[in-house]
């Protein structure tokens, strides 16, 4: 058993990108304070985001239209103009917000691309996602970069497959269950579990019991020993 | 000289698009009718649409948002509520907006897939055109779809570079002199242009002159013949 190649999430496991959502959030909140308090603005914005996340997939340009959506079902269809600009405006920073990578993540992807294919898979805005790996300064480091519109099985069997030697000898990490995880693992894949402080609602999931191909790390800084001793067992 | 690669556009090319965000736009200025003449909305929206390209790059959630923010501006800041709804309920139609092909494509598609490996180049959402090409049934035919979020000179290097033999022996065809033709010959590929009948802003540009690899074609049947002339050569 060797492992070639390693696919590694972005969001939330090479920098900080919930814990922004959750500020723009919070902002969004006070703005409608007057109209719903801040539990039930959250349920609802949760559930226009659901609603539309066949249409508008994944990333900041959707999350901003939804909060539009969700201030207008708060107000009984008429949310003031200055809160649908203060949204906009929202938005916009959190396109242009500076790119922060998490501890340890220059140190681990630089030790980890002297041994394998580093492949970053990730969902969300393409430019957005182009703009933050040229900002994070890690771009160099990947042999190759798949931004997705769904992470499933098929995506991890044709991403390993395409870049690696197949999912049998690649491992997939990242801080979502759902996504990273579970379907690696159902693609035939290692894949390790590096929890984030906070999770976007729509990507819990229930940990695999007992996996063979299954582990869970606190910090990236020991992921470089943790794929060393699946490689060379 | 041989032709192993064809890339292939896909909006304004393959199916319609170009129309359906004339007639959202035409729908937007009657809804702002009180505000600004069709003229000065036009110009405003191109405007507010150029200055945030670089944040939310191509395709229709950066276009409702961008409607949003032009009605914002035509309204002094003040926006009636009901225009906002309507704005976001026009963008979520476009992302439902059944596919039409073009005359021709699919006999010309299905003639090209036998001889040359076909691969799909576009920009836009990342959801939005891989429902699109689904909805085609064009898919098949594809045996590499890339979504961009730029189309440079790199990016046909590196599309046909991966896809292919090399831009040397591929050619780009689409309906977009800026897009499709001039950074695809930059490339050293061949390119052919097929012009739709209405061009967004942006992708204005003056053709090549007396380029070897150049042509232009006024419906895409006669694309399989264009391409064997040269290949044979």
């Amino acid at each position: 058993m060797s492992i070639t190649t390693v696919g590694l999430d972005a969001d939330d496991t090479l920098w900080h990108n919930e814990t922004i959502f959750r500020l723009t959030q919070a902002r969004f909140a006070a703005l409608l304070a007057d109209h719903a308090d801040e539990a039930a603005m959250g349920a609802r914005l949760a559930e226009v985001e659901r609603r539309n996340l066949r249409l508008y997939g994944y990333g900041v340009k959707g999350f901003t239209l939804s909060m539009i959506e969700t201030a207008m079902e708060l107000c009984d269809g008429e949310a003031p103009a200055h809160v649908v600009r203060e949204i906009l405006a929202a938005g916009r920073e959190m396109l242009a917000h500076p790119v922060e990578t998490l501890p340890g993540v220059d140190e681990a992807l630089a030790e980890l691309a002297e041994r394998y294919r580093l492949v970053l898979v990730t969902k969300g805005d393409l430019l957005d996602q182009e703009r933050k790996l040229a900002a994070s300064g890690l771009g160099e480091l990947f042999a190759a970069v798949e931004i997705v519109s769904e992470k499933d099985r098929g995506t991890y069997d044709r991403v390993f497959t395409r870049h690696g030697t197949g999912p049998d000898e690649a491992v997939m990490v990242g801080n979502s269950m759902k996504s990273d995880v579970l379907p690696a693992l159902e693609a035939g894949a290692f894949a390790v579990h590096i929890p984030y402080h906070v999770t976007w609602a729509h990507e819990l999931a229930e940990a695999p019991e007992n996996h063979a191909r299954y582990g869970t790390l606190d910090r990236i800084a020991d992921l470089p020993a943790w794929i060393a001793e699946r490689s060379a067992g």
